[in-house]
């Protein structure tokens, strides 16, 4: 087959991510990828319903522009501090194009000394697209172990260590942890920020269930970007909404290479009403931090062992089974969680965290399974 | 300011792709970026109006299954020979990426021999996005001069004059051609392919106002792809969506690189609705090219030279003025027309057809402007 040549080498070698499975099943109660179990806002569905229009058939705003001022008055900065994408997959795969220099094809040597300019880093385990991402631009992948408490090391501990590269040209740190959960203090990411050379992006997508955020570190350091989404916390999964914040230059180098019409115009509709509506949402973030404190209890209780999240999940282990037999026994019950084979958390099992009626169902299926 | 340096050379060197104006003036009648000026269908309209629900907060299909199916089905094809994206903008990017090898670096030399792999070639004029994904992706532009008609050159003298890369990894090829309109013949276009070593993409962004399609080609030649979009023709230019038609083994290579949900889940349900209901569009097509025929010959009256025209646009040379001023003068009387500053085409001018009704209003302008 001829074809075949036609494709690029690298491109041929690479494994396609594999997301969250997205299954059609009546009755499912779906735990597996960190959607928000509440809809959005009355508000926005009678405002995008009504945006259903002749309208459609124009461009959409090619640079997102109301919705950049609405969330630069939000964020406290200027609508030239923030990019708009595609979900804040397509920004942090651009990140990768705008700050990482590819190897050269046929793995041609790099001398040491200039291997940094290569390299994309990140903590391990952390969101598990970054080393995709990084293989389908012919990087190179510096996956950095976390703490056994998923905390981030000392910047003493990683000098010691020797692993981490400070000249990374992007380093990618998910804040909270996916998938454990575990926050980070503002404190703690500003030294990170503060020891590293490259571009840092701070990725946020869990952050609103979080106790605070590092949004001041992306308009304090210009080399630190902090990546948001309005899937998780806002709703929209399925209209595709995610930004960067950072420095104007920053933010214009990206811009240079996205493509022009990245964001689609119902949600830019969507979401720019949903920054008119952020009670609604504040008071599910609140619901949601709740009823994961009450599933780690009743969790820990049935013998788990889950980790403190300051995210809209929870990384447990489980007891007796193991976490991929608990994961088909859950799924007979009509409960879809999310188990990372071959990762560093193979033992465990993610949890979305649903409705508290989800959660109990959740709880009634593991008190069957433990007692079958 | 210390942040430039983190900027990839290549990104720091590029200029940015400036799409056609989208301007919020009231009244002004649009006629710049070949939108259709007719809304989508009022069905399709009312399915994407009944799916703003809590469908939102979840994740829309990765693979854009069911629109996939339904387009094989038209096609006469396997859902494996499509592959759906972010408009067909998204797909020609992803195409560069898959197929292109892009230059090391810092420069180093490539010998003559091995040149080709780095090369995105097209006809110039055509869509003046294609140099611009080029340079995004630092490779190598081969544009090549049309015929003065901007007919394709027969394979003779492509031969002859030396500059067409029949090796090149990727050739774009605008059938029917913008900023022209011209189109071209299926047996015209399978010469070209069969005469081809690498990746051909014929991209029909126009197509639906043609007399024919080389559809067909894409599933014949393991290296030809075509790209539709459903923005022109089916007035969903808000909700971005194109797709590629082409071998398994090509879709597969593209799918392996592309954000896993690169397709906003609203848009999926116009696209499928779209499907379901054609006739309304295919009545709109004849409309369109009934005007396109009458706009050109009031033109022609007036002392224009309009180029025949396969597509939703006319490509003009007007008289008495240059084509800046005319744009200018036209503008002043709220009607807006794409003019290429720096093209082949600068003494052009390239109109949407809008409605019969925006064409009167233009016609009556251009009396104006002549009278005045």
């Amino acid at each position: 087959m001829k074809s075949t040549s036609l494709i690029r080498a690298n491109v041929r070698s690479l494994h396609a991510y594999v997301p969250g499975e997205q299954p059609k099943i009546p009755g499912l109660i779906k735990l597996n990828t960190n959607e928000n179990p509440f809809p959005p806002s009355p508000k926005v569905l009678a405002t995008v319903r009504a945006a259903v229009d002749q309208r459609l058939r124009l461009y959409p705003d090619p640079s997102a522009q109301p919705l950049r001022e609405a969330l630069a008055a939000l964020h406290g900065c200027a609508s030239e501090n923030i990019i708009v994408g595609n979900g804040s997959d397509e920004l942090l795969a651009l990140a990768t194009r705008t700050f990482v220099e590819p190897l050269p094809a046929g793995g041609t040597r790099t001398s040491p000394s200039r291997r940094s300019q290569h390299v994309v880093q990140y903590f391990d385990p952390s969101y598990s697209l970054y080393p995709v991402l990084t293989a389908i631009h012919n990087a190179v992948s510096n996956p950095v172990a976390l703490k056994r408490n998923f905390d981030i090391p000392s910047i003493a501990q990683l000098k010691k260590e020797g692993t981490w590269d400070f000249n990374a040209a992007l380093t990618l740190i998910t804040t909270p942890n996916a998938p454990s959960g575990r926050g980070y203090k503002t404190s703690q990411l500003e030294k990170l920020c503060a020891a590293q050379n490259g571009v840092v992006i701070l990725d946020e997508a869990y952050v609103d269930f979080a106790e605070e955020n590092a949004l001041e570190l992306a308009l304090r350091f210009p080399h630190v970007l902090v990546s948001r989404t309005f899937s998780k916390s806002y709703s929209l999964c399925f209209q595709r909404i995610g930004y960067l914040v950072g420095h104007p230059e920053m933010i214009a180098a990206l811009n240079k290479i996205r493509d022009s019409y990245n964001v689609n115009g119902l949600g830019q509709v969507a979401a720019l009403a949903t920054l008119s509506h952020l009670s609604y949402y504040r008071k599910n973030f609140e619901t949601i931090k709740q009823t994961r404190e009450w599933l780690a209890d009743e969790l820990d209780q049935l013998g788990f062992k889950s980790l403190p999240s300051r995210a809209n999940f929870i990384l447990t282990r489980p007891p007796r089974f193991s976490a991929e037999e608990w994961l088909q026994k859950l799924r007979d019950q009509k409960l879809l969680v999310r188990w990372f084979k071959n990762s560093t958390v193979s033992k465990h099992l993610r949890i979305t965290i649903g409705t508290r009626g989800e959660i109990q169902s959740l709880i009634r299926a593991v008190h069957l399974i433990l007692n079958s």
